[in-house]
């Protein structure tokens, strides 16, 4: 099995966010004393400070007392909630999404992603993936056997646009790259792309017959009223798209496993069959949630954007008064990637004493690209005070250990 | 693409219990009238007639009250809980199972059987699959890309053991198997292994240094006090055994997608990398329900046993009196799988005209193995009265299409 043991030795999870507890802490020196304060996990959202959608516990009671019929969906997930979804977004992206042919519902947008990786990549099969995104972009092409083609976004070098380099875009699908996988608004920068990068994108596919899967994941979550772009409704040959959100982060109803994908007809049909040997169905009861998506109560997403809005400027304030960091201003959703250079100790080692000093968990930038070795992410959806003075015990770990 | 899409065609979805409504039927030809009667789904259990293990809509209620911590677990599922189930599972099998190193909770047994098959073969592994088995076991070596080697059972020509045939499998191994993949109960024919096929199988494996991964998700149903072993619990190195168990189906919790995996932990390591690509985790809220598991009220269990025995002997009689039907009787879980050599249309065929002329779904034969041809599989966890009266239904049927 040594070919395996080396496949999922590139799969690691040592260090993806959740998994912090299972890391080992053998060789992490700490210089001083601890740093006291509330813990804040900035690997994920806290969704005690940010509560799911209101009526979401109801939704799923009901979807209980529906009994068999809710339990035992079609793989692709009921019929009428399809079709609830579907419209609203449909109205959402401003394209049309047949609920029948050309939508999934899924365990979480992680589950979406899996699937339909897994139906677009073949052993072999290049796939141009960003510097930097999603961890587990990655290591899905990794997984099926593709083979992952770098294109870097200059995001420190820009305010304009997400940065990315489409000449590298180009030349990858030159080079017989069939699939690009993104995420926007970027994670781990929280950058959107802009219109014309987003329409320069669907023109290189279209001109070059690649798919594309854009992770929305974020895409509800707008601050300073930026303009966001759908790609799915741009020009390009709609078989060849598949996007994917779902209401884990802004709704924060990660704990019910909640994704969807919507897109092309022929990869929604492979995901469906993929889904049925990997876990049968997104969880039945689960799916009866997934009415109150886009139909939160007036004002609650405004109030929700503003808060977090709220957070996005304390934190940069308190970071860029330092002159430690250099970093992008978070356009939409929770991260922001802050740049670090003068560490004497390696980022991995940083964010192990991160947590064990000062009680603060971050993701390593290395889990977003092998080069990002000074960055780290922090997920802002977080109680606001706690958030504050948990940037504060960053700074003062930094000044422990700068060179 | 084309490689990818041959490769979808062989994990086709079709005929798979629950996705009857997607069948194509414009070439169904029904001969005579509409038998009317209460629809039953014979594809699935019914969790209507058995009812979920009372209060788990309870459990999952206080899951959500604790908040973040029970929606962000480790990917391999909540530490008090893990400890909690393989306590009971330490019990019920008479191993030892370390919570931390040696378990995994799973969306569902589908999402545990994905996973082991993922983390142990490599493509062109050659794997041993039993004619006939559970369809997904075929599919997931396929989508895996490795080979499946099937090793007969004949069912029908003993009432003392499976009928495993243990020489094929010492060949398969000889021939460079290195995994044995096998559900008991089997499934779709109720049996169990015997003591005797369960040593064997243990011994050869230790003998060839071959993995097993047995699917053990009915084995707490067992009908007549007959002897149920467990393979972990005998003389093979536990390092090369998983057991994959759940509470979907007795238990009737198949809508809040739980499923556990526990064994070796370098396999139960691998399995916990994957899942973090493909769903992250089982539902954090729902992970709170399987603390009923294994601790049912007094005397439930067995109610429901008793049940379902009664049950299975009022289908079985009736089948039985036809003389049309060849068939063994279960001695564990809820499935028959009767065969019937004399029909006029092929099994796909009967199996639609089944569904549009009385209102009842099985499952074609053909889903366990390709030689199936003649014999379909009826889960008959159903309301007893629908279910005597649906069976009455299925030899009418069966009455207009001899030959």
């Amino acid at each position: 099995m040594n070919l395996l043991e080396e496949k999922f030795s590139r799969i690691g999870a040592e260090y993806a966010p959740g998994q912090e507890g299972r890391q080992n802490t053998d060789e992490v020196h700490l210089r001083g004393e601890k740093i006291h304060g509330t813990p804040v996990d900035f690997s994920h959202g806290d969704v005690d400070a940010f509560e799911p959608i209101p009526g979401s516990l109801d939704a799923f009671i009901e979807g209980v007392h529906l009994g068999g019929k809710q339990a035992y969906t079609e793989y692709r997930g009921s019929g009428t909630i399809r079709e609830n979804a579907a419209q609203k977004l449909s109205d959402f992206t401003g394209t049309t999404i047949d609920a029948d042919r050309n939508f999934i519902i899924t365990p979480g947008t992680q589950g979406a992603l899996f699937l339909a990786v897994g139906s677009t990549v073949y052993r072999g099969d290049k796939v141009a993936i960003v510097s930097p995104d999603y961890f587990a972009n990655r290591k899905l092409v990794e997984f099926f056997d593709g083979e992952a083609v770098p294109v870097q976004m200059n995001y420190l070098h820009t305010t304009t646009c997400a940065g990315l380099d489409l000449s590298q875009l180009e030349d990858a699908f030159k080079a017989g790259v069939k699939l690009f996988l993104f995420s926007n608004p970027n994670n781990p920068t929280g950058v959107i792309y802009s219109p014309d990068e987003i329409r320069d994108i669907a023109d290189l596919a279209q001109k070059y017959g690649a798919t594309v899967i854009v992770d929305q994941l974020y895409s509800r979550q707008i601050f300073d009223e930026r303009t966001y772009t759908h790609l799915c409704a741009q020009n390009i040959d709609p078989e060849n798209v598949i996007t994917i959100m779902g209401p884990s982060k802004t709704e924060s109803l990660s704990g019910y496993r909640l994704g969807t994908a919507f897109g092309s007809a022929q990869i929604i049909d492979r995901m469906e069959k993929l889904q049925a040997i990997v876990s049968l169905r997104a969880g039945g009861y689960s799916q009866a949630v997934l009415k109150l998506w886009f139909s939160e109560p007036e004002g609650w997403m405004a109030k929700r954007i503003a808060q977090h809005q709220a957070i996005r400027d304390d934190l940069i304030k308190k970071l860029s008064a330092t002159g430690y960091f250099q970093l992008r201003t978070t356009e939409a959703g929770s991260y922001l990637f802050p740049r670090i250079q003068e560490l004497d100790v390696s980022t991995n080692q940083f964010v192990k004493i991160l947590r064990l000093q000062a009680a603060v968990t971050v993701t390593p930038g290395t889990e977003f690209g092998s080069q990002f070795t000074d960055s780290f992410r922090i997920n802002f959806s977080q109680d606001h005070a706690a958030a504050v003075a948990a940037i504060d015990r960053i700074i003062k770990v930094v000044e422990g250990y700068r060179t």
